[in-house]
């Protein structure tokens, strides 16, 4: 039989199809989502949550003049492959092909671009506030999780859409989960479908009531009325909406292709802010999505039949994070984790089974993350909170004023640092130096290796200031992670080799690459020190200008943005020294980074040994003329 | 008659007056705040509209055991005075004297340092968390105001401490105001007042309806019963809090001292998370303040008979924007303006009085503010988002992710960037330069004087890309400002005066005591240049590499952190080239900058002409005998 989908080209083209095929339709979608993901990996169980619902707005609304506006973008895949992306789909998430969230750039049908949570109502609120000013008719859709929600910056979009009144549509996704099982008063709000019906049953027997009482006056059914609708209301999620101003309609289910579009078919009828209530099954259609769709969130290459990984996994720097942080939680019970939504993904679960009133996840809320950890630390808890360095970014201005201007001694375990891959622009870890080492009584370091992560978290944990340890994602070095726990203190770099032509002054994943490129390097009679820095702040002031001062120019490596990053932090010292030797600094350029895989990233942008090695020939070569001017 | 207020230097003091005297403490503590800010300024309304509460508060729970956790504290002054520091309360503000907000290094009692909004309720969940981890008993209290409500940050922690059913209470002080009057869905669901006496009324007649039906079962008895309970939680701010897991006490009448202490010394026994409702008037008690609460939110010395500024006020960077955009939004209908809660501050109520269809109050919601701007400008706008530097740290991801990344013409005016004076480390806006300039697409300048600011707000407004203007608070510089409206293309620096010795690279408050220092080191034979560098990105790589080539040193300039600062960008320049003159940058050090005087603070750190003019001196000086080694 020939697939449906085959005729799918754009949403024009999904409404040439019959309603009663969509069903197919959603079928269809599902096979090649789980067959293409399962190749190449990529965000399934989310996707596959959301493949009715993405053919049901398309069919109903009209995009692009539409606008839909996925929150996350991770549940967009049945949506890019309906609006002209299912040849591409293939090339999902990897360099040069598709991306994995939606992005403007790519299709018209992206109305913003997306990756970080919770931005969608906010968004769209604009954008309704645009087609307003410009006279347009045109509807406005959020499609937002019910994890997303529980962020603040989507409240914040609520309160403003229920005050301001724009005609919006927000479709609440609620699948009881964010990436892990959803946490939080909000939460267990939106799960309060059994005293709905048990609210429906109680109305049916007022209203029973009521019919009986002889003579009954207009004024007490008008009481009784509202009695019940406050009841019903109270009883279901309904209620919190309403509170804000949004007509709340729902909750429906999202599998069931006949029900969508009779309620989106209505609800584009309707004016002023809405909000559908819409329940999924996180990985819905692949059974082993469906029964642990934590795993199935973010996912390399499967094997379909078992949905087992199709490569063995080698352990990470977020399994020697997860051990270190029970080998020095049994230690010292000052010790408390913290997660935003995510335990799994940092490595915390471990913890929690362990420790689990010393665990807490906040939800997707990492402001709230940040302060909540300088509370417990401002009562003499060292709270570990560990967040990937692209998330932290929303809690910029708590690690500033609730952290730093206290001088409370949390720990932040930035996972993700650097170039993470597939996920992209919105996900590298590539400015967490350049937002954090300007703040006073900060300690920034960055391991070589999971044995050094290890023993800069037992620091950090005994720092007694806040600190921030970043690390990247993926597989580790495989050096052995059994030495003791001893402090390394703060500022001190190592000398791993020394040099005198050039020094090679290297952060956290640099390091390796530098050796390699040293050894290079010497083959050609290039003497190449390098030093494993370790530390953004403070610097090992003393180790780096004596190798300015010792060798012919230094050159400094991070995986950072080179805008106000380590390298700005060493020109920053040497300026301070009044020490003018030649430096060159490697790091990534004042560009976003698109998708691709790590280090074929890293490759294309001169951060592997190669790299290294050939900006360093260069820079010396270039300096040898003026070496003679001097 | 003595004071009262003479007998208490400590909470422990206040519980020995007589319940039935708090009105009298009260009453004095108003005089002493009303007399000792008309004299040396500060946050009035606030303070007096939370002085009953103050002492409640004091007399029921016993800190510093209890912690009393103040939501963004400029509401504190009367805890303050409570708390020990009576006869330092005059120094408020000063340099050297007690902070404006709470403080821990200043006193026990300050159980959490605060300024910016809404960390309150995150703050003292972890503090409740800690508690139990101790096993000790006693209370955490959040005082919070509606308008702070409004932000994530505090929707998060509610929505935590809604889950986990710690033992915490928040206070919501309500006075439906944030700075200026309060906007969002919340707001208007908090003031349902009349229709909660309305559910009173009704409860009423469902009772009486119900007592005359005969034979009754119980089970009906019940239902109604719900019906009632749910009927006045509908109709009252109570359903949202009830339905995020707190129970909900109030509204109580915030300056009704019985009610007060009554509430309180019943709530001192719940378990589990509690909020209660209290309503203040902010201002209260002094009739000037009451009438225009948004005036006397902060304000300077003031005559205390009328009200009126004891100084007249000069012309301020804030008015010439806020004329500047008026006068640019006439011409360019895409221009559209949005504030966070801030209004007045900002300068952009002129505009919302001209343009209400085009001026967006999202309440204190900075992340929001940022993606609705992102919304708007996706759409074809341009989106003048008017905020104070400090508080734009609250949307670092928001500026990152949603502007930059899409690379949309979102134009941030950044007001009260540099020190601000009397507000304070948590106030200070020196730190946009370092956490803006690393973010692609970016587009960031500083105008000179408030002509620039004009000309510099035209060009943003033009540039097709993300960009930001930051300006100081306080007094312009007097220029004229009536040229026409001209672009300047991004990155253009102006040379303002050549010098071969030292160039001296200023960039906006900076090129004014730069120009003076200049004079006065010509005055020695010192041949000193200096450059309005008016961008920190791009920056004008060409005329800077000229000062860098043609002079003997540079000086880089700027009211902001040393680390990856405007400095910093100006060493990473000559790195890039390959340029190694000597530099040496002036700025912020790494320390975060107490509250006084702007012009004293700035003295104090070397940041007016006569400090520029000796680390120039000195700066040269320690050159001189490199020179000869070279």
């Amino acid at each position: 039989m020939e697939r449906l989908l085959d005729l799918i080209d754009s949403p024009a083209d999904l409404k040439k199809i019959a309603a009663l095929d969509l069903p197919r339709v959603s079928a269809e979608l599902r096979e090649l989502i789980i067959d293409t993901v399962s190749e190449v990996g990529g965000h399934l169980a989310s996707s596959l949550g959301a493949i009715e619902l993405s053919v049901a707005l398309h069919y109903v609304f009209t995009s692009p003049e539409d606008k839909i506006v996925w929150d996350v973008g991770h549940q967009a895949y049945a949506h890019k492959i309906i609006t002209g992306r299912r040849s591409q789909f293939k090339t999902l998430r990897q360099a040069g092909g598709i991306s994995g969230f939606p992005r403007p750039a790519e299709s018209v049908h992206d109305a913003f671009g997306v990756g970080h949570s919770s931005t969608s109502i906010s968004a769209a609120l604009g954008m309704a506030a645009a087609r307003d000013l410009d006279g347009k008719s045109n509807k406005v859709i959020a499609v937002i999780g019910d994890g997303s929600m529980t962020a603040g910056l989507a409240f914040e979009g609520l309160n403003q859409a229920g005050h301001i009144k724009k005609d919006i549509i927000v479709v609440l996704n609620d699948n009881e989960m964010s990436i892990s099982k959803n946490v939080g008063a909000l939460s267990s709000f939106l799960s309060r479908k059994i005293t709905g019906r048990f609210a429906t049953n109680l109305k049916k027997e007022v209203e029973a009531f009521i019919k009986n009482i002889p003579r009954i006056g207009d004024r007490l059914v008008g009481i009784a009325k509202k009695a019940e609708d406050s009841l019903i209301t109270l009883f279901t999620p309904g209620m919190l909406f309403e509170g804000l101003g949004f007509h709340y309609i729902g909750p429906i289910d999202g599998h069931d292709m006949e029900a969508l579009l009779a309620t989106f078919h209505d609800v584009a009828e309707l004016k002023g802010p809405v909000l559908v209530h819409v329940l999924t099954k996180k990985g819905k259609g692949y059974i082993p999505a469906e029964n642990d769709p934590a795993s199935f969130h973010g996912v390399g290459p499967f094997v379909k039949d078992t949905g087992r990984p199709s490569r063995k996994s080698k352990p990470s720097y977020t399994n020697v994070f997860s051990a270190a942080l029970l080998e020095i939680a049994e230690l010292d019970n000052r010790v408390v984790a913290i997660t935003a939504a995510m335990p799994e993904g940092t490595g915390l679960s471990l913890f929690a089974e362990r420790h689990p009133e010393r665990f807490f996840d906040v939800g997707i809320a990492e402001q709230h993350a940040l302060t909540f950890a300088a509370g417990l630390a401002k009562e003499g808890f060292v709270p570990v909170t560990a967040i990937y360095s692209t998330f932290l970014q929303r809690a910029y201005d708590e690690v500033f004023h609730d952290v730093c201007l206290q001088d409370l001694p949390v720990v932040i375990a930035m996972d993700r640092a650097g170039i993470v891959g597939q996920d992209g622009a919105t996900h590298h870890g590539l400015f967490d130096i350049s937002y954090l080492r300007h703040m006073p009584n900060m300690i920034l370091s960055a391991p070589k290796d999971e044995e050094e992560l290890r023993q800069l978290l037992y620091s950090s944990v005994n720092y007694n200031h806040p600190s921030a340890i970043r690390y990247p994602r993926g597989t580790c070095e495989g050096v052995d992670i059994t030495a003791p726990l001893t402090m390394i203190p703060p500022g001190e770099a190592e000398v791993l080799k020394e040099g005198s032509d050039v020094v090679l002054i290297a952060l956290g994943t640099m390091v390796r690459p530098a050796m390699e490129a040293a050894m290079k390097l010497e083959e050609t009679g290039i003497k190449a020190g390098v030093i494993n820095a370790r530390f953004v702040k403070p610097l090992d002031e003393k180790r780096i200008v004596e190798a300015a001062s010792g060798a012919a120019a230094i050159v400094t490596l991070e995986e950072n943005a080179l805008q106000g990053g380590f390298g700005s932090a060493v020109l920053e010292l040497l300026e301070e020294r009044g020490i003018r030797s030649p430096v060159k600094r490697i790091g990534v350029a004042d560009v976003f980074i698109e998708h691709g895989g790590q280090a074929e990233l890293r490759a294309q942008i001169g951060l592997d040994a190669a790299g290294i090695e050939a900006t360093v020939r260069s820079f010396i070569k270039s300096m040898a003329p003026r070496k003679i001017a001097f």
